[in-house]
């Protein structure tokens, strides 16, 4: 069913995020306020990105309110209950969800994304993550958020048991003969006993073997701790680079640190988070951009900003600069990912608090690019060829108009460079990822259909 | 919207339960044997049911494999995940989920049931189990299965906690004017602040109030602690009794608990298992039975009987009635619903052991009807008119075969004779199970609608 790709492809997943990453993107004329709770919002976005031919759509998640509700939508719905209603609404396009590993069990986990798995024909991801936050934290018992240390020491072994859950039944365990009475030969379906630090779990997974063999495990940490989880599990990242140099370097180091769990440089794909705001000329897109971040309160990007550094709002003043001695993020809120990302952005342009926010268009720290179709192409062609992404995980200003702009504008400009996709060629997610390597060298053992 | 019922209409629910009750039904000549892991599999029973004018889909749930592999399907897709992909196939018909809660966390909980009341337009109801089996503990951490008090304790904790998260969103938080800028009214989003022993959870529910306000909560126990747990806080329960004195007895029971929380008779419909083998004549249909019946390994019958009464396979022998002295279940195999309702069949009757196998065709212990679709709607019409049930959780020996013949034989039976409603009136799951109260003087509360 793989088919050998010519050359190689760019990944292209949409982060369906409510109403679009710019904060003030639901009170454009033509949103719908409560299109963040509305399953159909979600179906189209979808769809769009179907015909669009990307690879997936990811919805991001937290359990808690982490926002200021006031002033924009939250992440609310669930992702692996969303990702199931657009799995019966769409064919092809991978599911990527977001579930926590500090504040959930793997075995629930395994079979959530395992469900998924089979009602989707093998379109299931999951992305890891720690959950920073502190109110996320209130909800579940604690009173502190568990140290950076802790919370990757669990995940990791989180991991390796859903890992583990996922190999439990053989891809021939299942019989299924009606003659014999053989329903599933029960020597093909193994306990794991893992018994470690965090979790002890007896299993089988009380689920057969799903058509991806495992759901894609994708990742986003920018920590060493992170980097380390991802170089050992994760089959896609999500990095927040500024620069192509930056860009390249992490991608460099991951597949460093790939290779000494002895992964090939192909078994990770890089997608870096790109916001776009999109016109018809570069002016269009300006005054586009302008508009939503005038439609943003001040005090709540302020507010904001702060929250994403990890100090008190009133240690930021909009028309100076960021103070030089920000404290690197603690246990209790380390988003280092975009800590990160956003001091880099601020002092690569000396930027006063004020011209910071706009620049980075209410957005938490990802990339932002601004520009026409044309340009957009331009710079996504750039960075692929520069090796310093794999793909970029999309998040248009607005949604569903701002993928509507990519999918009809960017999408065909990419198509005719031939880097990326005009057709769906692979069944899974896992091989549309796996796909890119056809003629690189990859390893194989990644392309290997798992099917119950 | 809510129709005004002329006089009372009983309740419907399938019991989506893989490829049917009797655990052969997977070896039948029309039957695919994956169907216990095929999304299309359950659709096509939602769709059937729909037609049918059913209330809800059921579906059961473990935590482990706690059957036997070898022979039959087991529960295997996760019930939210799945039933977010039943809901986008269907239009009416509600969905009720198993979760247990002793082996999550109620912020999920709420959270996943919440999101699956608003994809489905206020369709979702929640199946709140305790889960006592050995093998889904040694999923979780433990060696032992908590004793019945405890996990009562903890489900009616985990409860109280995931209804307060339900209801931390006024109706009117969300207010969504593009002109102001407002997006969520905080003051209407509230806090919960729950300590109790087992939880402590700080709210709100990151998610808006559902188009119920709540999903509808569904319970089961038959024990002093699950009747306990329903009387405060159920508004279905399934029950498992096997004469008709017996579930009248039950219903009484429980209205009367009820009324010590202040609740009036309505506000819990009494759902009876119902297992159903249907032919065109009796005879045909008691072929059919055995059939079945022949198609399940003796041993297989025999270790599942003695898993049901909570003792070990050799202390039963096929040609003995049972024994006299069967010990009541305790903390570690304790399922009371079936150890009494198998206990009362197998007295009634003074079966063999072989013999009870065959009455119980091969099920866990719910009530079996085999018949003409006269003689199983003659059935339904005196268990509802006697006062023993306000409906049954319909499980039928195949699916979706044995669904298909009660819709085209049964239901227009109970049509005719009025009891059961030929259109769906309510748009909700709760209006749908309140409408019958009309004109009997329940209480108005549980009718309110909540509308985020």
């Amino acid at each position: 069913m793989t088919a050998i790709s010519p050359r190689p492809q760019l990944h292209l997943n949409i982060n369906a995020l409510h109403s679009g990453f710019v904060p003030s993107a639901w009170r454009r004329p033509e949103a719908d306020p409560r299109a963040f709770v509305d399953v159909a919002h979600y179906v189209r976005i979808a769809r769009i990105a179907e015909a669009g031919k990307f690879d997936a759509v990811f919805l991001a998640d937290s359990a808690a309110i982490v926002d200021q509700i006031d002033f924009r939508p939250i992440t609310a719905l669930e992702p692996t209950v969303l990702l199931a209603s657009i799995a019966a609404a769409t064919t092809h396009i991978g599911l990527i969800g977001t579930a926590s590993t500090s504040y959930n069990e793997p075995y629930n986990i395994a079979r959530r994304f395992g469900t998924l798995d089979h009602v989707s024909g093998g379109r299931a991801g999951w992305n890891i993550v720690t959950t920073a936050d502190l109110p996320s934290a209130r909800n579940f018992g604690r009173d502190t958020v568990p140290d950076h240390a802790e919370r990757y020491a669990r995940a990791t072994e989180f991991t390796e048991v859903v890992k583990a859950l996922w190999r439990s039944w053989d891809d021939d365990a299942f019989v299924g003969d009606p003659i014999s009475g053989r329903f599933v030969d029960p020597q093909r379906v193994h306990a794991i006993a893992h018994e470690g630090r965090y979790f002890k779990v007896a299993g089988p997974l009380n689920l057969p073997r799903s058509p991806q063999g495992s759901p894609v495990l994708v990742q986003a940490g920018a920590s060493a701790d992170g980097l380390a989880l991802a170089a050992r599990h994760a089959e896609a990242v999500f990095s927040a680079s500024q620069s192509l140099e930056e860009a390249i370097a992490y991608r460099r180091d991951l597949h460093a640190r790939a290779a000494a769990h002895g992964r090939g440089p192909h078994a990770i794909k890089v997608l870096a988070g790109l916001a776009t705001i999109i016109g018809a000329t570069e002016s269009e897109a300006r005054r586009r951009r302008d508009a939503l971040i005038d439609q943003i309160p001040e005090h709540y990007s302020l507010a904001r900003l702060a929250g994403t550094l990890g100090v008190p709002a009133d240690a930021l003043e909009l028309d100076r600069t960021l103070p030089d001695d920000l404290p690197l993020p603690g246990g209790g809120n380390g988003n280092h990912t975009f800590f990160h990302a956003t001091l880099a952005r601020a002092r690569a342009g000396r930027h006063t608090v004020r011209e910071l926010i706009r620049t980075l268009a209410g957005g938490g720290g990802h990339r932002v690019v601004v520009g026409t179709p044309e340009q957009i192409a331009d710079d996504i062609a750039q960075w692929f060829a520069a090796g310093a992404a794999d793909g970029f995980n999309l998040m248009p200003d607005c949604l569903p108009g701002g993928l509507q702009d990519f999918v009809d504008g960017v999408v065909p400009i990419l198509q005719k460079r031939g880097i990326f996709r005009t057709e769906y060629d692979e069944t899974t997610l896992r091989e549309r990822f796996a796909a890119s390597r056809a003629g690189e060298g990859g390893d194989v053992g990644m392309r290997q259909r798992h099917v119950a």
